[in-house]
């Protein structure tokens, strides 16, 4: 089922903090470009497999796999297995841990979700997982995802033994200007963003900034804010009716045929056929 | 099976207030004494039936239905079907709110919980009463359980047609005297307490708090501690090992003789019978 559960719009979800945790359902392949934001992303693999970059190594995460990755850790995700099921969680720590906690509990979740990591399931989780995508609650979606997301928290406190791979966040990719970079990148998506903006507000040359997004991302920073957009442009054509001109707005392109154009050259396909290929299949 | 999860001993249960949210499985006929305590207390029947009566009038809950008692208000349990099962959560406001949540939400789970309802549940409702109860997360059990607390709740905001009974707590119950009676009662039950001690501490005279307790509790301040000294005895009985001796000075009686004659005077039975014939049940 191609259903994405959140409590905001899609239209919040890209590049900005988020005041309420929410989820989203990964049933095609939708490759991402190095990014970071600022929430906490826990994946879940239901099905297949999934290989994903953090901190420029890659991991393979197979089926019953969770992984953690903090709040600005640079992460992309690589390649998924074609009927994979992957669901992605976002949150805040302050969804999960409450004030009248123990110091000690406090102290626990905020050095889980402080490194990355990653650890197999009980069957109990992933149930969870499954509970937070088909959340109903309406207007309090918020107080039952905050609740399942501290249920699922209390499970890795009490078993530690499930992480199979931990690993401290280095210091080198959350530098400020790594920070800013990805900040002011992903709020001006939907302008005309320049790199001569971006090297101004970071207060590097043009040239230094063109070498620095190279080094850090892999990518030129065309590439970069192209393929920043497609993956956005990706979700709302599988999540949202939304037709394609909206859509080609909505994720900062000039024009329909711009958009049309970067997309094939990006997915070798147009974006129509895409959603009628992928929307199709379910 | 007689099993009573709970965060903090048995012996911090009575007449305090927990800083964790715990919850205990009543599988015999406990009738307790008029009481309240600074906990929402809630009720839930997983079969049979049980009387409870809240500020002096009887309601019967039946198999399925909640009732949740908040804080200061007074209620006593009356009588259980002989094989019902019944669950008691006791939990703080704070245990479910965050302070992420939004003030709507806020004020909903506080407005809830100060009054005291009925509710029918769902399936999944009474799925998390048993999670609570089975709950084994060791030092992390205060993280798990405000989690399926938090839960619950999201159910009552979320499907508010399953209350079937709702009532605003009055004032008269709530006085300052009669939490203070009952605060001093409850924190000298082991000791010597006296009706004089009382009256001091309340500013009464000693007779005019005679007339007091027994026009609030329907009970003499002798019949009334005794009660409440045997319920905790009762307790003591079926969920812990500890010998007769023990749970006679546990609960303040000033021998085991006495112990053993108000038991047999209030429960037609002594202790050492009740316990072997209730264990024997199980």
């Amino acid at each position: 089922m191609q259903k994405a559960v959140e409590s905001n719009s899609h239209t919040k979800r890209f590049g900005q903090i988020h005041t309420q945790p929410y989820s989203f359902l990964v049933t095609q392949l939708v490759s991402s470009p190095k990014h970071w934001q600022a929430e906490i992303e826990g994946v879940y693999i239901e099905s297949g497999w999934l290989d994903i970059s953090v901190q420029d190594q890659t991991y393979h995460l197979k089926a019953g796999n969770f992984m953690f990755i903090p709040e600005g850790v640079i992460h992309s995700y690589l390649k998924k297995a074609d009927d994979g099921v992957v669901h992605v969680l976002k949150f805040l720590q302050e969804h999960v841990i409450k004030h009248t906690f123990a110091n000690d509990t406090k102290t626990a979740i905020s050095r889980m979700y402080k490194n990355y990591f990653i650890a197999e399931s009980l069957p109990a989780m992933g149930e969870i997982v499954h509970q937070i995508q088909e959340a109903d609650f309406g207007d309090y979606n918020e107080c039952y995802l905050c609740s399942k997301l501290t249920e699922l928290t209390s499970y890795f406190l009490r078993y530690p033994s499930l992480v199979v791979m931990e690993k401290s966040r280095g210091n080198e990719d959350t530098s400020n200007s790594l920070r800013s970079t990805f900040d002011f990148i992903h709020e001006h998506i939907r302008d005309g963003i320049t790199l001569e903006a971006l090297a101004n507000h970071l207060g590097f040359s043009v040239c230094y900034c063109s070498r620095y997004i190279k080094k850090k991302t892999g990518m030129t920073f065309v590439e970069y804010v192209n393929a920043s957009r497609i993956s956005e442009a990706e979700t709302l054509l599988l999540e949202t009716n939304d037709n394609i001109t909206e859509i080609a707005y909505a994720t900062g392109f000039s024009s329909v045929q711009t958009f049309n154009r970067v997309f094939k050259q990006i997915r070798n396909i147009n974006p129509t056929e895409y959603r009628k290929k992928r929307k199709g299949k379910k």
